[in-house]
């Protein structure tokens, strides 16, 4: 059974990472990611007749390879949780249709990686569930389309704005595996934060607020203190969002989170040469950097104790149209190896 | 600890309804279950000046009214679990920003209530939570709007067609509470089911084959047969689903379920008078019966034994353009009383 230090939830049964992949485009297979991922397409179409189509086998391979990487049969599996950015979260449910494994949708924009590792958990801890995967998939092309212009208008794109990261993430993650593997500790569900940013191509801007609250409320809950960790690993707040969070824990906690901080939207990209602006964003982005560089280095013993914090904006373009503000979320895993 | 048969999860924290809550549109509030409802808003407007602001103001109406019917404050909340059929979510963050209580988005179309229920069952039995919120709703002219056509363009529906429910539900379960309560004594999360079905005016004939598998599934993992259960109640097959659902049990089980089995989609509408072609569908149909009629007849000791199954088409307007088939899905929760 769970302990509960005010909204942070100590796991008992200590979810493992059995396995994890990370697949990407040609884009992502030449950042300085590259060689991490398993697999890289250079034909982001993969040979599908539409961009959706084409987010949907990302999806599919990542967790194809996750099953193939934790020499697991699907039958082994006991629910796959994923979501993504497109329409009705298509991107999933084709993704996983053919897998005849127990399927638990959900939408946290670009939080998804770390919400559906928190539900996942969950379940494992319940008692119900011994082996659940955890997955998201974004494609650029799918998420230009849908949210922006198609590619063949050619908009120009303001520095604040964020590269959508073709790939996916898959984690196997269940009990009483080998101790080698990272493991989960605890984690923390965030709570919407919206500070009346209307402006989509700022997501950076919209979601640190959110990623402050989370990791303040988490570090108050728990005790700890930034340095208590090897790294404070956030989602995809990109250069903008990176800045204004650092800014926002020197203001309100007189904390320098600056040394432990790295944001998935930095590391992915190489911001000079690969014309990315803020950085990356996505889904997929949090996602294929968790599942290949970070739960790799982990098992590698580079790092033994993290905070994983996936960061969502929480609009549509339709809310974007009718003057709304982005509501802003993050979800926190505090994974661990070594024990 | 939960334990598992087969697919089925048996809930040893026997999570209960504390409170239940629906509110509803003019149409609704005229059908046959319009007394039930704890509001109705003869202007589906809501007073908001777009629909998916008065969708977002029925659910927090929704929530409001279940947190006042339980005499809870929102800081005794440790979870809302929510989602919609509107594109990312945003039903569900724009409607449930304000409370300041986690948020947990799912996606599962019109499965949604199931879905919500199914993981915050999860999260109490997990032993982090003691209360949580399971939401969803649905609208009918922001769902016309967008994925048919613009209500002033006066399109015809065919009779297999279904009507969005323009209503939200919501549950507030928790551990510990009075006897009296129905609770949750086992779920079951479905597995995505695909049998071709393209006509997106035909969802009961796309969901119907999902409905049937978690139904036999749930049977077969328990022992137990329909005549055991007070109502076998699906969500929105409609008509035409719910057809079809009979017959799928009859030539695979040899089991008729007719006696047994209601139909959300079915209840809400009176189709002699009301217009509704196949009948009712959209989160909110089973989400307002449930968290109204439902609930209440299992307080009033009406029934003591039930099987709620939530059904989904996973699919987007952009899936149907491209002439992809509708995957369907099914949520089951086994509700009781008396113990």
């Amino acid at each position: 059974m769970a302990e509960r230090k005010g909204k942070t939830i100590i796991l008992q049964s200590k979810p493992r990472f059995i396995g994890n992949a990370a697949v990407v485009g040609k884009k992502e297979g030449e950042g300085p990611l590259g060689k991490e991922f398993d697999e890289v397409f250079t034909d982001t179409t993969m040979g599908e007749d539409s961009w959706e189509k084409s987010e949907s086998l990302l999806l599919k391979k990542a967790v194809e390879k996750v099953l193939q990487k934790s020499a697991a049969d699907k039958s082994e599996v006991d629910m796959i949780c994923s979501g993504d950015l497109l329409n009705q979260c298509i991107g999933s449910s084709f993704g996983i249709r053919d897998f005849n494994i127990p399927f638990c949708g959900v939408y946290g924009a670009c939080s998804t990686m770390a919400l559906s590792l928190c539900i996942a958990s969950l379940m494992i801890e319940s008692g119900g569930f011994e082996r659940c995967i955890a997955a998201t998939s974004s494609h650029f092309c799918s998420a230009e389309k849908q949210f922006r212009k198609p590619l063949e208008y050619g908009g120009q794109r303001p520095p604040s704005a964020q590269w959508t990261v073709t790939g996916a993430g898959a984690a196997l993650i269940g009990k009483n595996q080998s101790t080698v593997s990272p493991y989960i500790d605890k984690i923390h569900m965030g709570t919407i934060q919206d500070f009346g940013i209307t402006d989509s191509n700022n997501m950076g801007a919209a979601m640190a607020p959110a990623a402050k609250k989370t990791i303040s409320d988490f570090l108050r809950d728990t005790g700890t203190k930034p340095s208590d960790y090897d790294m404070i690993l956030t989602g995809d707040l990109g250069s903008v969002g990176s800045e204004l969070l650092h800014q926002l824990f020197l203001r309100e906690d007189g904390l320098d989170i600056s040394a432990v901080h790295k944001d998935c939207g930095l590391m992915i990209y190489d911001r000079e040469s690969q014309d990315v602006h803020a950085g990356g964003s996505g889904c997929g982005c949090s996602g294929t950097v968790l599942c290949s560089y970070i739960l790799n280095s982990m098992r590698a013993g580079k790092f033994s104790n993290i905070l994983f914090i996936a960061t969502g904006a929480l609009m549509s373009t339709v809310s974007s149209l009718q003057g709304e503000s982005i509501p802003g979320i993050a979800h926190l895993l505090n994974i661990r190896k070594g024990e």
